[in-house]
């Protein structure tokens, strides 16, 4: 279905629809033909450049029959940080934006609110105080809105605010702000036998309810921070219940440690953007074979926002320094994407 | 490739291999009725009767386009306990017998194995004085040879053990111990469009570097009780630690947790053999739309090993007393199947 909005016409048209979403040998073969041919470039959003042929250069090598570097489809696994690396990180994460917008909406029914923080300030909308508390204290507010309720009221909620919140820098709908040429790359390693997993310091149910129609990437391939789930049965019914404590943190060494619980595999492809995702990206470019690590780095003021050592939202230091050691690729958005966003009707 | 070693020639072959591994509705189609017409049986195995009937009426059913029951593809869940659903579990769990071979192979590294129970018990060949143990002190002896190294390192034991060691009453390897007509089950579900997983209380990383070759079910799609890991930099190269921490239990309750932990959604078919999987049969049964519980029942002396609520390996009672409420479909093994094992060459 990727292809159809291509100018592909008659005969070449049927047989592309015919293999989308094929995993066989022929099939590869062809996409990768298509990749590297003149006539169909799997990257559009990229400007022409190093960043964009070492992927291509990368994905020929390791997906060709009889080559050197050829990895099985068992073992071709690619994964993504989310906040920075497919989508937008600024002004703030977007899953905060939902704690806050909930939390003003639950307030009625939170009289106590009005005297404790950080919910005190949220609600008189002082946010540089809200900002300045602990992040055990931010994190108060995520659990508040965030846990206390069934894995399905939680998902409509999401689904929900996900419809109608609007980031403050574009007013665009957060998931129209997922990077264009990010979604082409995840469509490109799809389509040579590559699985894309999300890998993601935000909250795995905050993600799932979206991630399958903004990048193709199904709610079993999301991993992410969780609370505790209890499976109980209410009113006859049973229900999986979020409790407000925390299960697991997928940031930093907790992100090799998921890719692990969850993948059971050590990946062969890894982009990240801020140092949250250093230790996925060593624990993939540690391992033997073809290993392609990225670092999606944010330097157009103008289009996104420039950011990197001293911010503390994608942080980005050691993921930099080591760049060179560690043969990771460092995308500069300003030079080497064409878009940044996808483009709205 | 699941279908070469069947009796299709010319163009219904070449057609075949085409749309193997296929996901699109062209190809669901077309594998239905290749399922349901008279050429093509999906389920070989599987005498003619009720259970055989009832899978296939719901695969038809939820897979053909206009159907009142289609489910979407993205919805299309399977999920299968291990131990005693797709291979044997007697006389005890493959994982314990794997625990009780590491732990002699390792005793010389312990002398102090020869006065602490259980190992001592263990050493001694007294397996009735070990299987009287507390279920704490027999998950000493799975923690003391199946932590403490790196996840890399309990791969290879396992994929060592698997290769080498037989079960007592068949002379069978434990991976020769599937069920073959469950293998044809999972074939055809996927065929249909349907994603397998294993949700299982053994051990994850167990599981893990076998489940591809015996069922075609990739180590992601595998969810089981697993230990904490830690990330950390050993010699100079990161690995991940295996700790004699428990950091989730995979039964009972734990099932639908696990489901909803690793898939994020709620499954339309599950199956299972215990009472260890009744919450997770409860789950799947009670969402909205078509659903499909089956128990497999172990009703076969002479084949298998009959066993159902006076065992205490694959405990079945709950689930056969709520069978009829929940809709769930009793598998009798002696009676349903023709074949239990696959055939050996």
């Amino acid at each position: 279905m990727k292809y159809i909005s291509l100018p592909i016409t008659g005969l070449l048209s049927i047989f592309l629809i015919l293999m989308t979403g094929c995993n066989n040998l022929q099939q590869q073969e062809s996409s990768q033909e298509s990749a590297t041919n003149s006539i169909f470039d799997p990257l559009p959003s990229w400007n022409n450049g190093n960043a964009k042929q070492s992927v291509i250069d990368f994905v020929t090598k390791t997906t060709m029959e009889g080559s050197a570097d050829f990895i099985p489809v068992s073992d071709r696994i690619a994964c993504f940080d989310n906040d920075g690396t497919l989508w937008n990180e600024q002004p703030v994460y977007a899953q905060f934006v939902f704690a806050f917008d909930r939390a003003k909406a639950m307030a009625p029914e939170h009289p106590e609110w009005k005297t404790e923080q950080p919910f005190k300030a949220l609600l008189e909308g002082d946010m540089e105080r809200v900002w300045a508390s602990s992040v055990p204290d931010l994190l108060k507010i995520v659990a508040a809105t965030q846990a206390g309720m069934t894995t399905e009221e939680f998902e409509q909620s999401v689904t929900g605010w996900m419809d109608t919140a609007v980031n403050p820098n574009t007013g665009r709908h957060y998931n129209q702000m997922i990077y264009q040429p990010m979604v082409e790359l995840l469509n490109y390693l799809r389509d040579n036998g590559y699985k894309t997993f999300i890998v993601s310091g935000s909250g795995i149910d905050f993600m799932r309810p979206w991630t399958e129609k903004a990048y193709g990437i199904p709610p079993d391939q999301v991993i992410g921070s969780s609370y505790i789930v209890k499976y109980e049965i209410r009113e006859g019914q049973p229900v999986l219940f979020r409790l407000p404590e925390i299960n697991f943190v997928d940031d930093k060494e907790g992100k090799p440690i998921g890719i692990h619980q969850h993948i059971g595999k050590r990946p062969v492809f890894t982009a990240g953007n801020s140092d949250g995702d250093y230790a996925m990206l060593q624990w993939t470019s540690t391992g033997p074979g073809p290993r392609f690590g990225m670092i999606v780095h944010h330097t157009d003021s103008i289009r996104e926002v420039a950011y990197d050592s001293l911010s503390s939202i994608g942080h980005l230091q050691k993921g930099l320094n080591d760049a060179a050691k560690y043969n990771w690729v460092v995308v500069d958005m300003k030079e080497n994407w064409k878009e940044i966003y996808p483009l709205l009707d």
